[in-house]
């Protein structure tokens, strides 16, 4: 079955408090060379036949993820 | 600043309620195709310099992830 991946973003204006927590506890562990951290969301659909890049590109833009804050970079399947 | 992806997903006999309620919410609207929802974490880094795949493979596997649920999938570069 197609599996299609859709990962969703803060967009780059958009604070990041989950990711400026997690460059912190990198820094205080040692991990300087680490100089910036955003956390999304990754989601993995199974799909039956072949993928709709318009329904998924559509599902992605307006189901999982929000628009005003997020954007979104969907991954079909390259075979 | 070469861009370092971590993606942190549910292992696959963890269940997981939050991408149950999205395929829920796809079916409901009538997105019959998609059969599984799965939500995971997308972690976006910058790094400086060359990045150390040993380092970022300790970080993604021991502070990004819980590795008791969850698998890790480490993009390096590829330029």
């Amino acid at each position: 079955m197609p599996v299609v991946v859709v990962d969703v973003v803060l967009k780059p204006e958009i604070s990041d408090p989950q990711g400026q927590a997690v460059l912190g506890a990198l820094g205080r562990l040692g991990h300087a060379g680490v100089r910036s951290v955003r956390q999304g969301k990754h989601f993995v659909l199974d799909v039956e036949g072949e993928p709709d890049e318009a329904e998924l590109r559509q599902i992605a833009e307006t189901l999982l993820a929000n628009p005003v804050i997020e954007d979104v970079e969907l991954h079909l399947p390259t075979d």
